[in-house]
């Protein structure tokens, strides 16, 4: 035992936990281990059967998250030589809505030799799609009866929430429904098994789970609504004992001790959500500081001292991020999945030969020449909605759109104009959180995107006006979760009070700072102008035939 | 010298020139011989010089339309043996508005030494587009002054006809203008040096120099309007003698029987354009059949018996087509265009692999891939504006628009969106007609794509709902000339009286017909009707974000 005292993050991810052991005093990132899971994404068949899931399925299995405990976490104390009496802390962050029904003991119905064949059972996690249908007559029903809490997610709930995911168990599989004691978020029930203890956290359940600090749940009469037999499915199947962010949910207990390696009784924050934990970990605590998290897709933080209703916002939760302040969410959801698509389905053999020689990847080669271009000089425009517009207009049904092409349009033109149409998406939603009192004056970036991709960071800049500075972390996620374990073991036993105290010495930024051009940003203040009456024609209902092309093709496809 | 007569048509293009022996009791094709021209396109520097032409130039060395004369006819005769005394006539067709200033004694100025080092003493060809300057004025002008023959021509003169080339002339090289005799069309030109007589034709006088056979030429105050030195540019520099179509020019002189092989006093009927002659050759004489060209672009062409004003059309002339009738042409400019944009640009490596595999070019396994598909499958929905739109809208600043792409969007997808974007263009140019009193019952193609791209053909025919038939020929500009040169022949001599007799027996179609399938034709008009939006609302002005785009870029690249 030294005075140098530790804590471990984890973020348990889509097909990945990643452990790291940081220094408290100053957020150093002293090992990392990354546990690739067995299963991984399971959507094609139950682990152990030849059973073929239903479309839209996206299912995981809890046994991987032990093995992320089991492996990942001991690795770290041998890689680093750290002794585990001076790890103070283990935080854990998770994807979200991601849950699974469990039994009264905690463990997972799919654990269960008798349930182990219904995909009911098991892990749902946050890009599970089958709870459309559930989601739509959720909305629907909500409308109709003015539910208040409506707005607080920019007037609609998403089929990747967590009553939706219950309510198509309860159709679909309604015995799984019955023998499910409760059902858990992944974040709080990783927390259930190192602790003990059930502490269900602010974060997925006001972002997930339709939970406020004020109102608490939708009353029970809207869930009859929904179906009688979810009248009293909060009391019946969730809980109504919400903790706030930070707060320590418990100490490590023998047998998980045992597991890790880590002394019994070290301090285990509540669980938190993958972007949500990210923010303290970018320097953020404080309103006026926009986190974007840029990586598959954008999700978009923002903190306020009040409660603001933004146009199409995903979520608007007291505590959900940094605790005594409201957390605003927002996202798109396509951003580098955009450029991805573009790589693998657009880009001529000839590019791929040029890459070869440079000895660059096509996305590098790309950059590079559509780095050489000025604003407005491929003459096109796109609408980045090839998956759909989560903010501000929440509606997974628009589709992409480019337009100004020419015999003359070269692959990179297109490539960047991709780029440019996630940066006028996420000025749409500054913009949208400007407008209703939330100040976005800088931005802080973290994820895959802003260390791969420089052309892209100087675009968001000019595009939205603002100064856009980098995470220091390469791993935003865990590092987070390791700061809120420092809170959860406290200044008394080498961590600290608060969130904002960790932030100040665990969080640090790059030296780079995008700063916007004042030439670019005219010629691109030009360009937003007709991104905005695109976005608005086509967005907003005047033109609905990116709906007709999808209803049109599910005709067809019968 | 036997029973069996021949006619041998020329059809001058952009590359080369083609000649025909056709049989004139059948239209058999006896022998075929193609002189690709040595100098080609001359765009970038002058023959026998390292200047630099300016941009947009597209000029053509007329010593290459001798040596089509010199070479490929007299080929003809070798490959099969026929005797030059049965050959009856020789018929051309040329491009047009190409055109070129000549001295008195119809030399073209760029073939005398002192000029040859002036670009505008060449010939400019009709993708020559250096005089968008002088068309914009000339439409200008012509509006301003309520010129009544502006509606012959869908409201807009191109700057590829005679008066902006005319003009161009006299703004950038006045001295070529002065010491040009005249200028001629390359149709007429040909026909001046193999019959030593200036006939001009009225296919290229209407369509390409606002000539009509009852008001002639627009008046001289309105060539004086444009510049007053251009104020007799018709008395001085054109003619205002106009032949119809099928006219006998005049017999081979015999400098031009000895360079051809074939005898003095071959008839030479008067010159024609290579579109509006191949349109008896697919057997199209009368009414209410549109014959469409397909290839790089498409052409449109349908016969009526009145004069009738059509939105954006290239131009009404009568006896443009066949004599007798009023010949209407409308045009897309980017079809093929189109499919070989996309295969150079947007197809992955991965695709030129699996088509070398199954031995295929990309275009054709694009095609199998994409005729797997029901109409509507793949949810895409395109504007076929890449080269802008001729017809109906008239306007080259258009550019290109796809909408409804996801991240499951393939190649093949987009491919087959492109090909249905052409044919909803076509359905408008069609439906146009239809609604000017212009009957289209039915559609004969004849062109490139016919024959390479079933698929094609299968989506025209569903799409505009209308039979499509195939001609007999793939050669249908030179056949078009040989027929034409039947009838300058005369039955007397072993030909025919009239065009319309030498197309019942020189012209045919495929046994193929493509029949619109209903259960296509039920989805395709959903779809039409929101291309038709899409069209209105990006080609009528409401959204002008296409030319917003394209002036951005021009400032951009200064």
């Amino acid at each position: 035992m030294s005075d140098t005292k530790y804590t471990i993050g984890i973020d348990f991810g889509t097909e990945s936990g990643r452990a790291v052991l940081v220094r408290v005093s100053d957020g150093a990132e002293i090992a990392t281990s990354v546990y690739l899971y067995r299963d991984g994404v399971i959507d094609e068949t139950l682990p152990g059967t030849d059973m073929q899931l239903p479309p839209d399925f996206a299912l995981q299995n809890p046994a991987d998250y032990i093995e992320v405990l089991r492996i990942a976490v001991p690795a770290l104390l041998t890689e680093s030589g750290v002794d585990p009496a001076d790890v103070i802390g283990l935080g854990t962050d998770f994807t979200a809505c991601t849950m699974m029904p469990i039994d009264a003991g905690g463990t997972p119905l799919c654990m269960k030799e008798e349930w182990r064949g219904n995909p009911y059972a098991w892990v749902k996690i946050w890009k599970h799609h089958a709870a459309q249908r559930e989601a739509n007559r959720l909305n629907e029903i909500a409308r109709q009866r003015g539910e208040p809490w409506l707005t607080r997610y920019g007037g609609k709930i998403s089929s990747e929430w967590l009553f939706p995911k219950i309510w198509e168990t309860l159709s679909q599989a309604p015995e799984i429904y019955r023998r499910a004691d409760r059902f858990i978020e992944g974040a709080d029930w990783i927390v259930l098994r190192l602790t003990g203890r059930e502490k269900r956290n602010s974060c997925t359940a006001g972002y997930k789970a339709i939970w406020s600090k004020r109102e608490g749940y939708p009353d029970d009469d809207f869930f009859a609504a929904l179906d009688p037999r979810l009248r009293h499915v909060v009391d019946e199947k969730l809980s109504r004992d919400i903790y706030a962010l930070g707060e320590r949910a418990g100490g490590l207990t023998e047998e998980m001790a045992g597991l890790t390696g880590l002394l019994p009784g070290t301090a285990v924050p509540v669980g938190n959500v993958d972007a949500h934990v990210s923010v303290p970990a970018a320097t953020v605590t404080e309103p006026g500081r926009m986190v974007i998290i840029m990586g598959t897709s954008n999700c978009h933080m923002v903190l306020g001292g009040e409660e603001r209703m933004v146009e199409g916002m995903c979520g608007v939760v007291e505590d959900g991020i940094i605790p005594g302040y409201f957390g605003f969410e927002a996202g798109q959801s396509c951003v580098g999945d955009h450029f991805a698509w573009f790589v693998d389905n657009c880009v001529p053999a000839e590019y791929g030969r040029e890459a070869q020689v440079g000895g660059l990847s096509l996305h590098q080669l790309l950059e590079e020449k559509a780095a050489q271009q000025r604003p407005g000089e491929h003459g096109l425009l796109a609408l980045d909605w090839w998956n759909g517009n989560r903010s501000v207009l929440v509606d997974v049904d628009l589709t992409g759109l480019l337009v100004g092409a020419t015999l003359a349009t070269e692959p990179e033109d297109i490539y960047r104009a991709l780029i440019e149409a996630t940066a006028y998406g996420t000025r749409v939603i500054v913009e949208a959180f400007e407008r209703s009192g939330v100040a976005v004056r800088e931005i802080v970036a973290c994820g895959g995107l802003p260390e791969r991709n420089k052309l892209l960071m100087q675009i968001y800049a000019d595009v939205t006006g603002r100064e856009i500075k980098v995470a220091r972390t390469a791993q935003a996620g865990s590092v987070g979760s390791a700061m809120f374990a420092a809170v959860a073991a406290g200044a008394q036993a080498g961590g600290y009070e608060t969130i904002f105290e960790a932030a100040r010495h665990m969080a640090g930024l790059q030296d780079i700072v995008y700063r916007p051009i004042p030439a670019h940003k005219v010629v691109y203040d030009q360009l937003f102008a007709e991104y905005l009456k695109l976005h608005d024609y086509f967005g907003r209902g005047a033109n609905d035939v990116m709906k007709v092309l999808k209803r049109v093709k599910a005709q067809v496809r019968g």
